[in-house]
């Protein structure tokens, strides 16, 4: 029997707050140091490993939080959620995008349908799309194959899949798997569509139009931007685009495109990679093996995320600390800091998932909580990022704890020996030694050159960024996500917050508006 | 005679302290509202007005605030610094940015040389060579003309000129003045390089290796990662290379570059985008007189800002409304959010440009302060950060204060009309409601749609993004940090918190290590 209980009215909750802080620099100097990196670390499948060495704990601590995760029943409230419970209770929905990866207890059923059968059947009729195109069996009207693949959408729509895609272009290059070029329209600015329009060949581009509702204002406005250069280019537009919708949206039975796949209700827009959202554009891309892959990863993911023992469960394990780090420590945000170029916009995908999932001050039943939910979470990849605002995580005088990712191996394989080492060599030998600086500092005597130490991260370690590794990565902090949701007694599948901006903005356009709004919408010129 | 003391040892601070903050909610309601809209604004020359209207504040905390700036010297210490004193203590370093756009104050001579004509001989210098690739006086060893430029740096030496270059791609575009593309390799990441390298046409680039000590790690791994792509194709690199450095720095006086454009030690990376460091590559881009007007509007802000009346002084009230909002309301951090997709990388800029200034735990003397500094800086552009991250700013648990940019015209022009208007007027439309969303929010009897309110934010309200505007926004930054270095009695010119990592790394590489380090270099595979 499960029970849905707010985080500050747990035995362990308590238990934690009652444990002394260690002293991270002292714990990770000398042997003790060194036997932390060496033991602190958790499998998550595809090569990734995860190691917590330098996060703020202790074996005491540990035990508290493995306490903490039986009294919030993690594991159970994860084996509900994937057979169907309706675990978003704002809206009155099942959370079902860990089914388009793999199925991970029983059939889940709903109106009648078999939902993961539904999402596999999606995935094939984009996979046999993406076959065709790249046969030049589905062409332009004249007859050509296509090159570039356009997504338009927003939020989930966009920052999941064009991460994705980023992520894998290389790769997809040097492995001779990278079909078709991708681009992304994502903002109502005129300036963002027009800008991608400009550098691309329309005649050969498909667009794919994503939006679970049909109703999202940034897309459709988009999309008639998009129309309107198709016809000027005197192209039929219903022969370059496709939709992404749910079945009941009214973008789902128009002629208006070459075709249409499916998602539905039950998979929120920052979960959505894995689900058509995802597939259509990264199948086009790199081929729909490469999104095969990419899913099998995401589910290599999942199934270890099931382990009821945070400490043989790397997506539990970072949770629970985040959750120490965030209310019994107190550490407002936290960095992602992929040593990775490929993940320049990863930071900002989790940013979406994480902020948007647990950003709430009412608990899963409404009513507000007493405690910090999630954090601010920013990044950009290093070493980029040493030259920039490392400065503040050094000195600041706020502590924020830092998740790094690193890989072994480089996509592309191209590499200069400069000075002994290789390119690769030294992007590690960086994220290695930013670990220990943040922990341990350093001492001097003049006070601008001292570094206190005592700042927490932990760093997923992996061989190389390939379409399997990028799905367990990602799905470790969808994971994540939900974990924390669940201690901190969150509904973290609804996003009610951005409700009102849509509201006041459409007040906006309509000119129904008074007060200090109406004063601004006079000085925008509107 | 300016005293540098503590912020916590000013009468204005304790002044501060005593005030009893506002109910923004309430405030931003009704004819009150309207009227702290209408009323709570500075010109910032350009066609930019800082509105803070939704800020935190009211009169007698905007009195309060005039103190402290009087107390604190602001104006007199701004003048101390442009007129040459050495503000960069710790490094011993006058600080001159400024005087790459304008003569502030009285001339400005360091080792026998007057600082202004140095740097206005350097941008001749840009602007010469410019025009002559431009003119194809100076083409590749084939006698073709050069199409596109490479910048490789990384820090200050990226970021900002990226995110220039960006903000203007498109605007140069419609305006016929985009001379060469632009692309950038920064991270010591072998895929960054091996990225754009194989997207260009090496034989027509130009690279601009720039590094002002002539050392830096990464970009001298990258300078010759470039020089081997360039060997294989045949190419004699020092026909292709430009070298933005020190005039002592080893790079200076190199047969291995076509040219050398020179900056110095009174310029810190992240304040050097008026400098050679952006002024290069932009003239190359842009053309020099596109640089030209990014460098007047720049000087427009700065004159503002000499104003001891932060009524008058966009820059100084935005410093003195932030150091309130982090050290007496306690908001850790603030988001910056550009409603121009041409605007995507400034956060990053700004994140290097405010958290690398000011995110130190020592004063400028070397003592620790016992006050918060730097707030964590992060964002992303509007509206698809409405789509993203907004739900935690909205009704997570902690306050955010936001910085809102817009502008009532697009770059490109081009537009649609959807639903009885553009696009321009639905991104316009949706920054006001956000702006007033985010102060006054909306009770709900279901808690999970209810919105508190009094969540501050400004915004700075441009008619277009132009070379002019963009210099001033970019120098509004820069010197709302400065300020807030002079309140908090920081040294916002060095960055001692970057060095420690680059000695560990060093070690790691030349296998000298111990302890977790060398555990996690095995881990590594260095």
């Amino acid at each position: 029997m499960i029970s849905w209980k707010n985080f500050d009215t747990l035995t362990s909750y308590q238990e934690l707050k009652n444990i002394e802080a260690i002293d991270l620099a002292k714990e990770m100097s000398g042997d003790n140091g060194a036997d932390r990196i060496r033991n602190y670390s958790v499998s998550m499948g595809e090569g990734l490993n995860f190691n917590y060495g330098a996060r703020p704990v202790s074996e005491e601590i540990l035990s508290a939080l493995a306490n903490l995760a039986k009294e919030a029943q993690l594991a159970e409230k994860f084996e509900a959620l994937y057979n169907g419970a309706v675990i978003n209770t704002g809206e009155k929905r099942l959370v079902l995008h860990h089914l388009t990866r793999g199925q991970l207890g029983s059939d889940v059923v709903a109106e009648g349908i078999n939902k993961r059968a539904f999402y596999m059947e999606q995935q094939a009729k984009a996979k046999d799309f993406a076959n065709k195109v790249h046969a030049g069996e589905i062409t332009n009207a004249a007859g050509e194959k296509f090159t570039t693949v356009v997504q338009i959408g927003i939020g989930g729509s966009d920052l999941g899949p064009r991460a994705m895609y980023l992520a894998l272009e290389n790769w997809a290059k040097v492995n001779n798997t990278h079909k078709m070029r991708a681009e992304f329209i994502s903002n109502v600015d005129p300036d963002d569509a027009a800008a991608v329009l400009s550098k691309i060949d329309v005649a050969h581009s498909i667009f794919v139009l994503v939006s679970k509702s049909g109703t999202t204002l940034e897309t459709l406005t988009n999309e008639s931007f998009v129309k309107d250069a198709l016809a000027k280019a005197g192209l039929d537009a219903s022969k370059h685009m496709v939709a992404v919708t749910s079945e009941t949206s009214p973008l789902a039975k128009s002629d208006d495109y070459l075709a249409a796949f499916f998602m539905d209700d039950y998979i929120g827009g920052r979960y959505s990679s894995t689900s058509a959202v995802g597939g259509v554009v990264l199948s086009l891309a790199f081929g729909p093996e490469v999104f095969e892959a990419f899913l099998k990863g995401a589910n290599t993911a999942d199934e270890l995320a099931k382990n009821a023992n945070p400490l043989e469960n790397a997506a539990m394990l970072d949770a629970l600390i985040g959750v120490y780090e965030r209310n019994i420590l107190g550490y407002p945000s936290t960095a992602v800091l992929p040593y990775s170029q490929a993940l320049s916009r990863f930071p900002a995908h989790l940013q979406q998932l994480d902020m948007e999932s647990n950003g709430k001050s009412v608990n899963r039943d409404g009513e507000p909580v007493c405690y910090a939910t999630g954090p601010v979470i920013f990044g950009e990849p290093g070493t980029n990022g040493q030259h920039s605002f490392y400065q503040l995580l050094h000195q600041g005088t706020d502590i924020v704890p830092l998740q790094f990712v690193g890989f072994k191996n480089s996509q592309m394989g191209e590499d200069v020996l400069i000075q002994g080492s290789t390119s690769q060599q030294k992007l590690c030998a960086n994220v290695a030694a930013q670990i220990i600086a943040f922990a341990c500092g350093k001492a001097d005597e003049n006070r601008n050159k001292n570094f206190e130490g005592g700042r927490p991260s932990s760093i997923i370690i992996g061989e190389q960024l390939t379409p399997e590794s990028l799905g367990a990565l990602l799905a470790h902090f969808e994971n994540k996500v939900m974990f924390q949701g669940f201690v901190w007694n969150l509904n973290s599948f609804d996003q009610e917050g951005v409700q009102l901006g849509k509201v006041l903005a459409k007040r906006v356009l309509a000119h129904e508006t008074d007060g200090a709004l109406k004063v601004l919408s006079d000085l925008l010129n509107i």
